[in-house]
């Protein structure tokens, strides 16, 4: 079946879906997690299969990681799919509505896309996740999953369509699009048929998606994330809130990847950031000024446009804050920027000034993400302007509609 | 200069703009309006010359009357940038905002896109309503006009920058993009650097941004628009409807281009639908079984397809409501379908079936305008279902920013 193929079918599947009721959908999930769970040893030696490729084509451990599926991990899907049935429908929704002078009512609502492409790599989890948030929004999901994970996504494709059509839905409306690199390009041709692409992975897979898609892309989460700590901070709380920005997630796009010191507040703080950062194992690879205060690895240009994913981190000393603002519009990718400051005019300047997706005074970045945020299931962080920009929910997987109703009013 | 300069200038504008207060940039619309009224004898005379060599060009007298500026035009301009300074200003308005149980505080503010560009025809008045529209939502403007309007559009920008500067705002807040076809794109590749396009003018100028921008875009307006004339319809009120939809003004997006009559009620309705037209002077391009009815131009399938914006009509009688939906499914541009009926079934069926920026029951299509919306200033009509969808008012030229506060909070 070629790509055109499935997404007209995907389409057809869309229509369905677009009226189904929240009722149908939730028990949809629900057979979906049951089919799933029940699918496990299926899933797990297609897995098996998939890893020992990986292995015999001397994949990295790390990527070999990512891929492999365990129970737990297949419990965690499971229990992804029941939560997303617990959540609010976000299809039907009145955003806003109102009556013209003239009788004449508007009311604007929230509806399904329609057909979501999702792209992206290894982690098999991500099927089960995506294909239900999908379907939760009334939308058609079309899977482009990365080749290493073919077996694996088939099986848990398997599972998610043996739910649909046990709901009486049609196994359509959730398709893994398979096949070579050539692929992607269809999907990113196949404007009228796919409504929206959304790429989740790494900056090339994104970047490719962005530039050349025809189909209208929502942009996720490339994150060279920065903490500034300004003249004005509370030492303990910047010290705090760089270590956990920095430590306790490292490999997601929120997690601070460059550390900005205020001259004025160098003297006292980068000695104590320095140990705090080694004694978490962080590789500091600093400016010449941070350089002064203790033993760093010498910082490149590039560090400070790197998004280093691992424990590393770029650091330089400003000598105000207007210097740390000017670095962030230059280095920043415009997903979470931080500031540590006691001073009401920094944190004024810095929110306002700071063109990013999420800005944060006095908090971890950390924080910005869909299930910190309460939105219960999150698709991913965008980074652009357009439609949805931060941690995107349900709600963010939706279009609106303007329904205007009347008793026969005609324009003057 | 370069497109790339111009645009670099842009961005530089725009962190101007984006925390320039409301009262700054209402001082710099009534100066723009100042200046603008000032101006009228040069534009006037700019535009004279644009329109003498349109004539030597031997350009249509309808193209000529789009570009051809009056007084009256020019008070028009004024006029609409007075108003936008009476319009409340998005930018800072918290869309949502909540405490999490640790005590973060999270708000979702407006904030300006940043560098607008929009690719427009033939009229001028489009570069002062453009120009304000940005400027109110705080977003520098980058107006690339048609060359045809290339020394009115000029004129007109330099009154609108005298304004700015009189109010202390950078002239570069809006600027005119001149020279060659392959300036435009340029504009498109101008991705990281402009924000957002809008091409607003004809479906061929249109299906190029859309086609060929890295930048992201705001598809607006191409209007194939039906009007169902179901079983059940009050054949008055469906007579009025038409009638309006079509004749009131036909050049524009919303306007109808296709009737479907249902069979059960054709016997009676087209015959009248047929006389009323005529009396209004619509060409009818109508299937064989509204040829049963009287003297119409046989309909192509082409003329489904269309978008006349002229007094022309396609027309066809459908079995039942179903196929109604199935060639509004198949022609539709997405903009505005209406239903006239009395049946609550079929509105509900219609109302969630169409896939539409705006669906209407028993109400002239020509409702769904920014202006009968209550939106008090319109950029365009979005056809697209990322963003904004149906008319644009000034909160959809704004992106929204996550601003986090805490008080050292970091993530467990």
């Amino acid at each position: 079946m070629t790509v055109q193929e499935q997404a007209q079918k995907a389409r057809t599947a869309a229509l369905t879906l677009s009226s189904a009721t929240r009722a149908t959908k939730d028990a949809a999930l629900l057979a979906m997690a049951d089919a799933l769970a029940k699918s496990e040893t299926a899933i797990l030696e297609a897995n098996a299969r998939d890893v020992a490729r990986a292995e015999a084509n001397g994949t990295s451990a790390a990527l070999i990681d990512r891929l492999r599926l365990t129970p737990d991990r297949i419990a965690g899907m499971v229990e992804g799919l029941r939560e997303l049935a617990a959540l609010p429908d976000p299809v039907g929704d009145v955003v806003r509505g109102w009556t013209n002078a003239n009788g004449v009512q508007v009311r604007q609502v929230r509806v399904p896309f329609g057909v979501v492409g999702i792209i992206y790599e290894a982690r098999p989890n991500v099927t089960a996740d995506a294909g239900g948030i999908c379907l939760k929004s009334g939308n058609a999901a079309l899977l482009r999953g990365s080749s290493s994970a073919a077996q694996s996504n088939a099986a848990v494709v398997d599972a998610l369509q043996t739910g649909l059509v046990d709901a009486g839905l049609p196994a359509e409306a959730i398709q893994l699009v398979p096949g070579p690199r050539e692929v992607t390009n269809e999907l990113m041709a196949a404007r009228g048929l796919v409504d929206v692409l959304i790429p989740r992975g790494g900056a090339g897979l994104i970047d490719n998606v962005v530039r050349n898609s025809q189909v209208p892309v929502i942009e996720t989460g490339v994150g060279n994330c920065h903490v500034f700590v300004d003249a004005a901070a509370d030492e303990q709380m910047a010290l705090d809130i760089l270590i956990n920005a920095k430590t306790q997630r490292p490999s997601v796009c929120n997690a601070a990847e460059t550390l900005l010191v205020h001259a004025d507040i160098a003297d006292s703080f980068v000695p104590k950031a320095l140990q705090a950062l080694s004694a978490h194992g962080v590789t500091v690879h600093g400016d010449s000024r941070v350089a002064a205060y203790g033993e760093v690895v010498p910082a490149e240009e590039k560090d400070f446009a790197e998004e280093y994913l691992s424990l590393d981190l770029a650091a330089a000393v400003v000598d105000s804050l207007d210097s740390a603002l000017q670095h962030i519009r230059r280095y920043s990718t415009g997903h979470t920027e931080t500031i540590v400051t006691e001073s009401q005019t920094s944190a004024a300047r810095f929110t306002a000034e700071v063109d990013a997706a999420a800005v944060l005074v006095n908090a971890s970045g950390r924080f910005v993400d869909g299930g910190e945020f309460g939105f219960g299931a999150e698709i991913g962080i965008s980074t652009q302007k357009l439609h949805a920009r931060g941690p995107m929910g349900l709600p963010e997987m939706t279009s609106t509609k303007y329904v205007v109703t009347g008793s026969g009013q005609i324009r003057q």
